[in-house]
């Protein structure tokens, strides 16, 4: 690496601190702060640290690290995407793709295209390391919806059928997390902070 | 993994949480607010990622990826330490030990152990994965203070030859890390934004 390689890294260093200002819908647990998307990173990594050990697949959790570090980067340009959000697809939209290239590319060439691609495999979430960082990327918000009254669930009105949908994208990743998860979700509906049923529709 | 193990896994999970509250002196890039802890971890993160082939020394970029993730949650207990605080020493209290112990023991009994050596191991600095932690840990305070007009080197009237000793530690990852923030060191007295010399003391 030379000192250019190094102004580069710099200017990355730099631009990357905009993750701090994006704030997602989900809030801390048992809280009514938001949580930003580095503070969400972060704990995806730490998440990957303690649960590695309940993949189903041998995974490279260096990789794993790689992916849940990076996976938010590109909604600095595109903003974060709500998952309950049915106007708004969120998988690889073009200004997503646009924000990978400006924000990666700020980096030496080789580093750029190393980001990229990973952030795309996650994306694409074919690989038994992007099954696991998608499963750490819908534990955490689930532990902390049912942590803050619904949080989110309460909050955007989604039963329990939508998020059980969004959520058994965990079990692509960890048969016993997603058992967990179904508890998890179980005990909401009881507690009456998650749905159960869709009301019936109002007639006018 | 059993589900005992995911149960006590999930109880760390949500109790490292709190970094999240942890505000340190120093502030964003460019901003007037205050970095938390788990901003900062993050941030660290990504540097070792994107610097790792500027250390000295081969490293095991995983091993350091855990030590900046977990290195500042003692503070959850023990809080933020100032590092221009002369009146309390950082390395290894014995407050910060029993923070290790309680928060990383809500974890299985071989993961507390694990991640209670990484803790001591980057604390000690004595590895080339602990050295190279620290130099993440030094270098990105030294990026923020110099775009933010001095920092908190301006805040709490620190001079240059505090500030080059505390930031020497660099040296010990990685050369060309040091060699750059010796020139932003200099630039930013040549910007008046970190004072050379201690002023004369005036007398009553």
């Amino acid at each position: 690496m030379d000192t250019n390689d190094l102004l580069q890294q710099v200017a990355f260093i730099k631009e990357i601190d905009k993750l701090k200002y994006i704030q997602r819908r989900t809030k801390l647990f048992y809280s009514d702060r938001h949580e930003n998307d580095a503070e969400h990173s972060w704990h995806l990594a730490m998440m990957t640290l303690v649960l590695a050990g309940h993949s189903d697949k041998q995974i490279d959790v260096l990789k794993v690290l790689k992916m849940v570090l990076i996976h938010d980067l590109v909604e600095i340009d595109a903003g974060d995407t709500f998952i309950y959000d049915s106007s708004k697809n969120h998988t690889n939209t073009e200004e997503e793709r646009l924000a990978a290239n400006r924000i990666f590319g700020l980096l030496p060439e080789i580093q750029a295209q190393e980001f990229i691609a990973i952030w795309e495999e996650f994306e694409q979430g074919s690989t038994d390391e992007a099954k696991f960082a998608k499963t750490m990327d819908r534990f955490e918000p689930l532990l902390q919806n049912s942590s803050n009254n619904g949080g989110t669930w309460a909050e955007f009105n989604v039963d329990y059928d939508t998020v059980y949908n969004k959520k058994k994208v965990i079990e692509n990743g960890s048969a016993s997390i997603w058992s967990y998860a179904k508890l998890v979700l179980d005990e909401s509906v009881e507690k009456g902070i998650l749905r159960k049923k869709t009301p019936p529709e109002t007639t006018s």
